[in-house]
């Protein structure tokens, strides 16, 4: 798998190019079109939490950043703040502190940078961005919340990347899977779970060893394997389950058959039931997603999350279920930068590039390019300073569509020298009607 | 002047509300599409500077927020980074950095987020955005350069101000400046030009005891008072001025008039040469601008910047010189939401919403969101669990347009149930003619 080389003022902090920029800013500007076409609003929250708000999460496990002014005298300083290290948190907050003013349910996507102070590494970042959707009700919020998240991710996945690319979404439900465990004898649901998370990493072998230390008795262990990897939904009806396996179960169900009926055909392919899917041992408590990109499988999963009973209990307010998913922005856009059409994108917006031959007609040049942008046309006004060669070579470098020129004689004339950068076919074009000429 | 009420996690770090959210990023896209129609390419950098970086400009008149690992041991872990305070010396980094990438002249845009750990008040953010053009050259840069980023400043103020509204680009030349305060015999030219900086703050009657104060005779004070504040280029002419304020005043009329060349002659009018502007002892050496908004004067200036000869010499590197403006986006989108078209921003990007009165219906409700979303239309889908009244207020209120009904019988016809909800009329349709009917 090929990934761009990003440089950055500090390792684990990358910056694109110009021309990278420019694609990541389109791809962001697609996901936000697929996002708002499910009437996902757009939020932005700050960069700094207080740490108490993060404490509550789990800071010890997450390298976070607190800040200090660097001019404070000893011992002051807003040391109670630090930046935030996910997107979800700072939602449960915003969530918490609006609520008044907020309509339930509440759809939100955001998409914006996080910090974790990890030690530098390839392919581990210590800002990356995230593309966050989730849906929050308020007590109550029924399960096709669960298969919006799903079919608007898919259709986003679908859009950004090259066209025919494989990739699935991976759909658990981990009602299901603490359910089967439990009917195969585990003595340690968690861990059989965490067990099960594994799998993929250590292979299928150690991880019946592993089932089997959790108190499940070894042909057990075998089939539970087995289920899991088949993934048939069919063969799990015939199991006869009951209690929670089978709430799971149904809620699975549910939600893949909604989700296809929210897609177009073409994508119903890309929703996989896949009950090896555990995601950790986060606060997931139903619907859980993992997504896999069949090109970039040394990505991991580049969208992921799930079903949440309780958004802001850790901040002791009324229950607000939600389910959400993320796209891991950063670590995506490393391998699909590489891929067409993103790889070739140009480093400049503007299509056309003014020349500057002669400084004394740059009231000339000027009325040039104001003529086109006028007209809608993105135009470079090169300000002189550079030999006219140099000018339309680093034009062509930089990806620009069309060069014009003009000297005395045509400034007077009201004309110019139109050369198409790809052809380097010229023609001369009035002034008047150079608009239509490009357009 | 009426600002808007905002929230946050933390005093100094402003939030939006949804509604306010969509607005502010729909005039950051007018920003960026004004930009870009003058060939600036976005440029986003990391929120971290090394600490080395940010000190060669000056750390401690900033209020710069270093970083610390909260995890780490004692004495180590990432002290040496900071947040930036602003996006002119994570540009001047970014070039030194990337210079055998990058094309000269460079031009790039920056809409990005700086910090300031100053002590939270009215109007003072420690957390805000800004949205920066500059242009860059090597060794050289001609003036024109000047005239482009006023004329795409100002292009870009009239996209987002109210209509109507009347602002100024006030333009000045600090070689005219210097060359002036030189001229009234001054002992002191930076004192000189900060007593000028300070004359709308203290009135001119204080700031002529101050220019006499650097050793300018009484009425030769008077006289440059009256100079300044006529500001009529003109009359400078026949005081046959030479040296710096010759090249001065030669620079900022050639800048007046080629920036009015690049602009529609409505816009004309919107710039005018200021000699009381002098943007304190900032690095400028030649054209700089200040802005004011008729109906906002205490934002104070919304646009400002100006022509430095050496971006990057504190970093060490072969000379950089460069123009840019910036536009003080969070102070500005403080007032510009209250006003129109902003200030009536609907919540949701949708338009459409599709209501679940019955969750036994839920597989057909998604037909209906799909079938709408496919025609490309916003359609929000109600996963349930609310009563159909709540659900239809909860749409008007965040300003959705339409309502879609379907009971069981609508369901089986294949038909819908239509309201509008701005003149709460309803017709029945066919699910195949909605899109038709909605668009």
């Amino acid at each position: 798998m090929e990934t761009i080389k990003l440089t950055g003022a500090v390792g684990g902090f990358p910056e694109f190019l110009p021309a990278q920029q420019r694609a990541a800013d389109e791809i962001i500007s697609i996901i936000k079109t697929q996002y708002e076409s499910y009437g996902y609003t757009p939020l932005e929250t700050a960069t700094v939490e207080k740490i108490e708000t993060l404490l509550a999460k789990g800071i010890a496990a997450k390298e976070v950043y607190g800040l200090r002014r660097l001019n404070a005298e000893d011992g002051e300083g807003d040391k109670e703040l630090a930046l935030r290290f996910d997107l979800t948190v700072p939602l449960a907050r915003y969530v918490v502190q609006n609520q008044n003013e907020l309509v339930f349910p509440f759809r939100r996507y955001q998409i914006q940078p996080v910090f974790r102070g990890e030690r530098p590494q390839k392919g581990r970042y210590r800002q990356f961005h995230q593309a966050d959707i989730d849906i929050l009700g308020q007590e109550t919020l029924p399960l096709s919340a669960d298969a919006e998240v799903i079919a608007c991710a898919t259709q986003t996945l679908a859009a950004i990347l090259p066209k025919g690319e494989e990739f699935i979404l991976r759909i658990n439900n981990r009602k299901l899977l603490q359910g089967l465990v439990a009917w195969a004898g585990s003595a340690d649901i968690p861990a059989a779970i965490k067990t099960i998370d594994n799998a993929e990493k250590v292979g299928w072998p150690k991880t019946i060893e592993g089932l089997i230390q959790t108190a499940i008795a070894a042909p057990k262990a075998e089939d539970l394997a087995a289920l899991l990897q088949a993934s048939n939904l069919e063969n799990l009806t015939k199991l006869g389950l009951s209690g929670e396996a089978e709430e799971g179960l149904t809620e699975l169900q549910t939600v893949l058959s909604l989700a296809k009926t929210l897609l177009p055909p073409a994508l119903h392919g890309n929703l996989k039931a896949d009950l090896t899917i555990a995601r950790g041992l986060d606060y997931y408590t139903g619907t859980v997603v993992e997504t896999v990109v069949a090109s970039a499988k040394e990505l991991g999963s580049v969208c992921s999350g799930g079903r949440y009973e309780n958004l802001t209990a850790s901040l002791g307010k009324k229950a607000i279920p939600g389910v959400g998913l993320s796209i891991g922005l950063s670590r995506l856009l490393a391998w699909l930068l590489t891929q067409e059409p993103w790889a070739s994108m140009p480093a400049t917006p503007a299509t056309v590039l003014v020349t500057c031959q002669d400084e004394n007609l740059m009231a000339y040049y000027a009325k040039v390019a104001q003529t086109l942008r006028q007209a809608g046309i993105k135009t470079e006004l090169h300000p002189g300073g550079q030999a006219l060669g140099t000018q339309i070579k680093n034009g062509v470098k930089r990806g620009l569509t069309f060069a014009i020129m003009a000297n005395d004689d045509d400034a007077k004339a009201n004309r110019v020298q139109l050369k198409n950068l790809a052809t380097a076919t010229q023609s001369e074009q009035a002034l008047e009607t150079l608009p239509t000429a490009l357009l």
